[in-house]
């Protein structure tokens, strides 16, 4: 069975096609330009694959996937120039007469990293996927669903306690100065130092004010849902930083609640190479084409 | 048919018998004390109704309510004195051969408000009560159940950005120092002011610092969960509070997230004089005896 898959990002789109054991069949990218432009390759990369059974979404956002709403399917007031009040589930639906699953980027990667957990027997029913690149996102699945009556999180953007050695940095959210985003976001770096976090050691005690921030972005995440683990992914993440994002969640947590091994709770991505959301596109779409 | 309700907090214990309405039929108060004084009690009570068909708890914690752990239906950790590791769920049974649900205080009050909004012809899936009191705790209810995968939540002891004129109050949880509880429970006026928080006006400056932290807490939960509504109850909140969380909240949410009218998000208990977790009891009597 051919599922297609759609990772919409607001620098690329990455576009394939697998089959129901999550395979990649074939793959292609193209950046993200015009709504139209980026939306008619994404039908043109499609129509080659005329048995395709479903397609399943995963977006930037924000977007509407509250089903009862006149504007779901559609991407809504992003700040992305151009994109903002696109039907992107719309455009597809014109030229594919198949089921379109609906979801956000970091929910289609909550998911991936759900299923591979699931093929690899960890008994989970919960899982929160973040990532930490230009901007902050992350995806929920609770009692195996997504969550959010009002729409989908925004977990990026939560307010944290200040790192008493960080006191002077604004932040760079444009909504909320020193939100989540604002401190650990990837161009935080060079706002702070002059110089691009590829560029800075470990040993930078900047990176120890990243962790802080991180560690209780995870903490706030534990003590609200209770996951059974949290995932981080992301251009800033790497099993070194998150070594210390686990040392200062188990100093900032103070062992109130029981998360059992912190390295099995606060990993990296299972699937490698930022393929979450299309191993979470592939089950999605199934599971529409199933319902 | 007659339901009883056990909740059990850390003070008092508040057992009562009602019917598939919802409606109070009998109810009886005593201070907790040992546990094998206060659950003789509560076993007691209910022997008075020969007639009961079910009996939920909604109990101060950490609980274990994981029913795949031998530890299920106890009491844990707690510090109160003499109740760590309290088969709770264990002494009832061995009374009374009817169905007994177990959950968190807080988990049985949101359940109490989201039965009753859904009598009230509210759509909603999702829900977070907040108490603040005493302690701080919250309960959730996500796509229509409970949620906790490694157990139930501990909303209390997040950590919040600092208000800039209570950078110098180290607050008052002995696990965490300046987490929530750490910063609004009810004992921190004392702790700041040396006068208890009733004998404090609500244009003295304390409450536009608690309503900061309460605000952030809102948000929080609003960008992780998106739930329906958000109820705040306990000795510290009034509908005169309430209005200054709300305006700390749009003011630091920024109108990120849409939450609808702020005046039905943000909101004091359906359930008045704290009977949201008894209706919750009942609610959940009905549904395990039901199963």
């Amino acid at each position: 069975m051919l599922l297609g898959s759609v990772e919409a990002g607001g620098t690329k789109f990455v576009c394939a096609v697998g089959n129901e054991d999550y395979h990649i069949i074939d793959k292609t990218k193209f950046p993200t330009t015009t709504p139209e432009e980026t939306l008619q390759k994404t039908v043109d990369y499609f129509k080659k694959f005329p048995e395709l059974k479903a397609i399943s979404i995963a977006s930037f956002g924000p977007i509407e996937l509250r089903q009862n709403s006149p504007k779901y399917g559609y991407i809504t007031n992003t700040p992305k120039p151009g994109w903002a009040n696109t039907d992107f589930v719309g455009r597809l639906k014109k030229d594919f007469d198949v089921p379109i699953y609906w979801t956000t980027d970091v929910n289609g990667s909550a998911y991936g990293e759900y299923v591979m957990a699931t093929l690899f027997n960890e008994k989970i029913n919960s899982l929160v996927y973040y990532t930490i690149g230009t901007g902050v996102g992350a995806g929920a699945i609770v009692n195996g669903h997504f969550i959010g009556d009002l729409g989908h999180p925004e977990m990026g953007h939560v307010r944290l306690k200040r790192h008493p050695d960080d006191l002077d940095f604004k932040g760079i959210c444009p909504f909320h100065g020193d939100c989540l985003e604002g401190l650990v976001a990837g161009p935080t770096f060079e706002a702070r130092t002059g110089k691009k976090g590829q560029d800075i050691p470990l040993t930078d005690h900047v990176w120890d004010i990243m962790a802080f921030y991180v560690a209780q972005a995870a903490i706030q995440v534990t003590l609200i849902l209770r996951p059974a683990k949290i995932v981080f992914g992301g251009g800033v993440v790497s099993e070194a930083f998150l070594k210390k994002v686990r040392a200062q969640f188990k100093e900032l947590l103070n062992n109130y609640v029981d998360v059992g091994d912190v390295d099995k709770y606060i990993v990296m991505p299972l699937v490698k190479e930022n393929g979450s959301a299309t191993v979470g596109d592939f089950a999605l779409a199934l599971k529409e084409y199933n319902k």
